[in-house]
């Protein structure tokens, strides 16, 4: 009675798909049409809905949030009582002709009349989440000093959005040049491969000792949260975003003193407005994530281009229906 | 030249000067006069100190701070450029006829005409402490729930002063019946002794299964800091209290997606003035702590009793000089 | 379709009920069923209303909100695209046997087993509007200094939730000398009776010439408001609440440099689930405010005692079906 | 023991000034040295100095603070019990070959190897004005919605500065078109000349009728504050920074219920050593303010030029000695 039915226009593929094409996700049962990010038409709505009509063009969030529940009251999308990240998890998602969306009303976003819809497919998980995870909680402020490890996608997406706030150095961490050399185009002011073991004793010479006020952690294994706690500056934040598989060793012996906050999220897509707001005044370009382009009829290459990014360079993939 | 003499009437004796004893604060080499607590009268000032005057009664700071480093001027006074925890571990400390205190303008604070300095003692270190890192970096609220692991001085002092908030339910968690009916007489809704290993499970009981909404490590082995992020629900915070001799393991697996803070403080001593005007306007009675009294030429009985605190019911021993 | 039916169990007066008498509130029209208070059974329910059923106890907010337009997106209920105050305003209210409730599942809280009812009705106003609009907007915090002017239903029930955050000082200010002593007996530390127009000097002789940290203004005339503002510290917050009819003179020739924010809410009732908790846990005791029973049929008498105040010393009137 | 006697390099010239040369500040004695900003080298320092050496090159900050008293402590230097705004008004200025800078230790700031000069001037007072008491105070956030009424010098540094937060629009309103023609340059989305009264009018029609977010007072007369207080939206904040000479309406009979604060700030100068990183880190370009240069020795003729904006279409004239 909540739902709506939408037509998906275009979709892209997350590394969470990859996650769960390899078995990492066990609430994703085989069968399921994956996909939690795209834009599209509203097809249908049930009698409950009253904030969108068929014709209405929408941006689908990656999180479903019924806007009733206590999590929900308290902008915590993430952990609505009935909803939260399901789409292309629990029920059939994006990548698709056509989707199902419950709790329409508070889960999808009226797309404004001139915008770029190729760029708002970027607004439904990776700006958000970047954002939100990264850079709200990380609380990226004029004058301050970042280090975003990992330049994938999402330490892309993070460093573009981190500039929203005016920081005096966004430092990029990464294996691999191409990605340093994209994250040098995007903004960052400082790149470190950290191949040769040297990243944490570089950040400290760029911030002359002090360390960073905000460490992001974009990449989701042990090793780079614990440079993240290593290179975090005393007074400042070490905001994960990576999704792991393993726990990390926390040196509370040194970190006890050190007056740090660790922050980890699952991205609410409270920022969603907001974030269409900068786009559609021209403060955020999210088409500079989009590297590929594919037919819905070619996804399965499309998966295959996203899946061999390091030789394919690439970022996002637009899929168009 | 901004340093001060004073003549100290009342000092006290800290788990960590136990650690000392220990050897495990490397930094406090052996000779050292201990104590980073106490009240006494100014004695002598140097030329640059401007706002005290032999024969003022003071409270000690266990922080020393300059007051112009740049840390300092961001309130982050544990990191002071030239002070810190220096008091009876790099400079000699209080458990002394006098002591001299660097940076005095900054590091004492006047005692009001009238005030009880027995209380007073107990703002030096132990109640600062509490409040900023276990109440004020776990955000505790009105109706909001709050489990204390560890129900020793310090997490008695920390529920002694999570009360200005109105919190609904103070959980505290202990291996120790005796603290755990002083914490019921200082206010907790909730006592659990722990040594069953059940006190996760009860504490999902007493919330609903929600867990709490602040969770603070008042003990500092990991076992007591992994039970904080088990027991902390989507959206809240576990506030490290306790000095921390070893790594702890952190499962981000699970809590990557879970929307916490972690936070960890040395204390920074700037929520002293306001403990003074609570105590002054008897919303805070801090004598509450004291068990025992001795001279100072029995210190060394006073260290005895305190360090056999289980035996002995010790929780703050007031030494009288 | 997102209505519910209540039957109406216990309801109360406003003080804004005996404005709209008096025509001071032109969007209420001649006819209209008044009261936006109260608690009650669930009735029936629309078919798009899913968190409650036929026989719920719930109580009924003064604020409707849907719960999915932008303001009720950032919390701020009150100004609902399709809600806020229209409660016994635009649409019929609660001093009736059976009202119905828009956006029911979003306008109305299910009351926990073993609740005080009585205790509730405060809830629907009055205690979230003393709290919000006073002392969150106010920042009340530990040890501060606080006035609030006036000392009518809304100032005590800004003064009882005003101790959730246990401040120094709590003066109280009104004209009437019992009102001042029920404050006083509610938890007031200073009292004035503002007749002799020396409420000022009295305030500033109290806080050692500094003025309060917060000053909360709960009548609604300029005399009042200026009051707050002449009175309110360096670095402090003047939080109004009162419903004003006329302007105010505003000094800005010695406000601009005084570094202070004025503050102006109508209640978004976002704090009615934390209200709820700190009831249930028994940190307020919403009764006190209650000094007059009647049943619903004389509610002609219940009107005409709450009109007559300063000679009935009636604070809120409970009114029963 | 505490003062700094600074030789000074290169100053400027405020708005307050001329106010003082008319007698508004009363304050300010004649025979008084002007000026409260500019830059430097330490020619000598006294005893209790520990910061600071002959030859250094330092910023003077228009806001002298003691870094000791309660308001120093909470980071309310404007406020400071033996400093605040007094160079150039209370004791002898920066406008004159050396100044004496009382507690030289937290009023002065040390210039990085490498600085342009010229562009710390504008960190004294202009620039840490608008961004504190405007932007700051203005919660300008991402994605917002900003209106600046008076684009005057101090306008634009708010203008500048506000760019740190990427809102959405930026609305500059003005009586003078040159002015205006700057602001544009500068980074406004948006400009209006308010000589036909209609700018509430056409800031709605920009904000689809909501109003602003954020609404910047930077004139100092009733009408532009009243003006403000009509544009902002519900749940917005108007900051003021306008030196104000007498008292504005304030409309509460409509504002009671618009959620909105107000703030006013005489500037604390605790964002300098922020500012200073965001120039050193070219992310903001002060020299965009300076319009005119001047030797010392022609301070009267720089008067003449600043007195006349209007007319010469100065902003800030740099006055190099």
């Amino acid at each position: 009675m909540t739902d709506a039915i939408v037509r998906i226009t275009r979709t892209t593929i997350c590394g969470t798909d990859l996650h769960i094409l390899k078995g990492d996700v066990p609430t994703c049962l085989p069968g399921r049409v994956l996909g939690h990010e795209g834009v599209g038409v509203v097809e249908e709505v049930g009698a409950a809905v009253s904030s969108f009509a068929p014709g209405d063009h929408v941006l689908v969030s990656c999180i479903t949030s019924c806007g009733r529940c206590e999590p929900c009251r308290r902008g915590l999308y993430s952990h609505c009582a009935d909803g939260g990240w399901i789409l292309g998890n629990t029920i059939d998602g994006t990548q698709a002709e056509f989707v199902r969306i419950p709790h329409a009303d508070t889960s999808l976003y009226r797309i404004p009349a001139g915008a770029d819809e190729d760029a708002l497919v970027m607004l439904s998980d990776i700006l958000p989440t970047g954002f939100e995870c990264g850079v709200l909680n990380g609380k990226v402020a004029p004058g301050g000093s970042v280090a975003i490890i990992g330049a994938g996608p999402i330490g892309l997406a993070t460093l573009l959005t981190a500039q929203f706030y005016s920081p005096a150095q966004i430092i990029m961490v990464d294996l691999d040049d191409n990605r340093l050399a994209v994250a040098q185009r995007f903004g960052a002011t400082h790149v470190i491969n950290s191949a040769d073991g040297n990243a944490a004793k570089e950040i400290f010479a760029i911030t002359d000792g002090r360390g960073v006020d905000t460490a992001i952690e974009a990449v989701g294994v042990p090793a780079t949260f614990e440079l993240c706690t290593e290179i975090v500056a005393p007074g400042g934040i070490v905001a994960n975003i990576g999704v792991h598989g393993a726990k990390a060793d926390l040196h509370l012996e040194r970190l006890w003193s050190q007056n740090i906050a660790i922050t980890t999220r699952l991205v609410d897509t409270a920022a969603t407005p907001m974030l269409l707001r900068t786009v559609m005044a021209k403060r955020l370009d999210p088409t500079l994530l989009i590297t590929h382009r594919f037919a819905l009829a070619d996804i399965r290459e499309a998966y295959d281009v996203f899946g061999r990014a390091a030789e394919t360079k690439a970022l996002k993939v637009l899929i168009e229906a």
